[in-house]
């Protein structure tokens, strides 16, 4: 498989994740607990990678796997990541509106470039960079609050401390990313056995974030397991298919892909999603929805189309005095 | 003289402009006849363009001169263009509302790169392309109308009409400059000389529309040349001798340089004016003023940075098994 073709299952698939937990909703409101989903996702994608790896070792050669402790024990920090992260996304919402922390959240794409050069070693010429900064702007521009919306406050306005934690919060987000690229790519391991061992810390940390809600309510409507599938739906079901769907595509692309390829596709999904969201919710069209797709589309083209086809100049041969003709040479054909 | 001085003064005059023009009216209104304005910028021009050449001629190899009827009757043709462009400009606002017209002004920038390729022949790198395009979606972008303007009608909602206008507007716009450019390269005439031939056309063309608004309004306030200096004060003439330098300015740029390089000037002068408006008249700094600087300063550096400088990645050389060290090679120096 191409790892183009699974990024744009993963936009279709993203994109469709917002519509479908919109869907979910009855009157704007979740009739289930939404902590289950994601828990539910895990088993999902813990399930699906068992059976493919159960597979996959009926046929010889036999999958590799590395059981021991030292790598093992690696597995469980992008969870640990991602605790901390939800820690520091509420805090910063104390400081912040969700609309100002939806547009921080943009500079993951501008953090995920940084830790992927600082950590990963990977080199991105110039022009890549621009296209990663281009990305995020065009994001961030498809969101600038328009004419008439409900909140007017600038996002300029908000205490120092809001920024700080936005920017800690795009880091630590992306740090998660690039780890789980870094733990998939560093040993030749079946792709299904890195998920078991990823899924099953996750399916534990999901756990116990129920766990601790249900604490934090004092078990007022009794304990996690004895209503998991209250207020669910055929949709809500959909809704967690998609996400472990979405988790699985994602670490595939870690293994054979990497971080970038997996923003863009999220980027392009949000942006597919307001589209879609146009027509199924009757939004209307604004400006900086279209301008955001053009600076996105751009900065698609800038950081993947191999350099030739940008850089080449249809050459002018002249041929007599008054004829002029055009001649475009790739010089890939010729090296 | 380098045109990259050239574009920066003119990017700070042309800016200077619009700060100068709002800070000439007297509680949001012109005590003066702003007609009179382009009329004496013309004036202006012609008197230092006439001086120019008086010193040239001084000199010797004498200033090449063209003077047969058959080049200088091409011309008039730049201030017939904008005639035109004028009534355009008037019908299309009866479609749309200024802000969308200004909107829909970036238009300009694209068909500026469009007839470059069509009437001047010159060849532009996909990149290059791009750069214009995101120039066009950076200057759009600052002008989104955010939260809690006074007009609130959708970009999408004029007529269809008012968007034909629009572009023909734009075409007309980027003709005129265009059309201006091929005059200046067409032969080795001077400067000067093929200005004073410039501008004595635009002094009549101006004039003319004087009279015209004479009688249009039926004399009401006596001919024009009698109430021409009426309410103007030292920032007026400021205006005026601004309004002319900026010309003097886009004519050397026209013959040692391109459009192309005259609308990036142009475009950064918008934004300039846009963040000195900031400080001068207490506007409050947006989300989308700071995203389209972004966009317009990628696009600028995408448009104008060597290719090497965009693509070249910075090489890891393997030195032995644990050290890598990084070095970044210029090809232009090498071939």
């Amino acid at each position: 498989m191409q790892w183009y073709f699974v990024a744009a299952l993963l936009t279709v698939l993203t994109s469709s994740q917002g519509i479908l937990t919109t869907l979910s909703q009855s009157k704007g409101e979740y009739k289930y607990d939404y902590a289950t989903v994601p828990f539910l996702a895990e088993i999902f994608k813990l399930a699906v990678s068992s059976l493919l790896l159960w597979k996959e070792c009926k046929k010889s050669p036999l999958p590799k796997m590395t059981t021991e402790w030292k790598t093992v024990s690696l597995f469980p920090i992008p969870s640990v990541i991602y605790l901390i992260h939800n820690n520091v996304q509420f805090a910063t919402l104390t400081y912040v509106d969700t609309s100002t922390y939806q547009i921080l959240g943009n500079l993951k794409i501008v953090t995920t470039g940084i830790l992927f050069r600082l950590f990963l070693g990977r080199r991105l010429s110039n022009l890549q960079w621009m296209a990663i900064v281009l990305l995020a702007v065009g994001t961030t521009t498809s969101q600038v609050r328009g004419c008439g919306e409900a909140s007017c406050d600038s996002i300029f306005s908000a205490p120092i401390q809001g920024y700080m934690l936005g920017v800690l919060s795009a880091c630590l987000s992306a740090l998660a990313g690039i780890y789980t690229e870094f733990l998939m790519k560093k040993n030749n391991d079946s792709l299904y056995w890195q998920n078991i061992q990823l899924y099953t810390f996750g399916t534990f940390f999901n756990m116990a974030r129920l766990l601790a809600d249900d604490f934090r309510g004092g078990f007022e409507n009794g304990p996690w397991w004895q209503r998991i599938f209250n207020g669910y739906t055929i949709t809500t079901w959909m809704v967690v298919l998609n996400l472990g769907s979405t988790g699985l595509l994602v670490s595939w692309l870690m293994k054979h892909a990497d971080n970038i390829v997996k923003v863009y596709s999220t980027s392009m999904a949000m942006l597919l999603t307001m589209i879609l969201s146009l027509f199924l919710f009757n939004f209307k069209p604004t400006l900086q929805l279209f301008l955001g797709i053009i600076i996105c589309m751009m900065s698609l083209h800038m950081y993947f189309a191999p350099p030739n086809l940008l850089l080449d100049k249809p050459l002018t041969v002249k041929l007599d005095e008054e004829k002029l003709i055009e001649v475009s040479i790739d010089r890939r054909t010729l090296s």
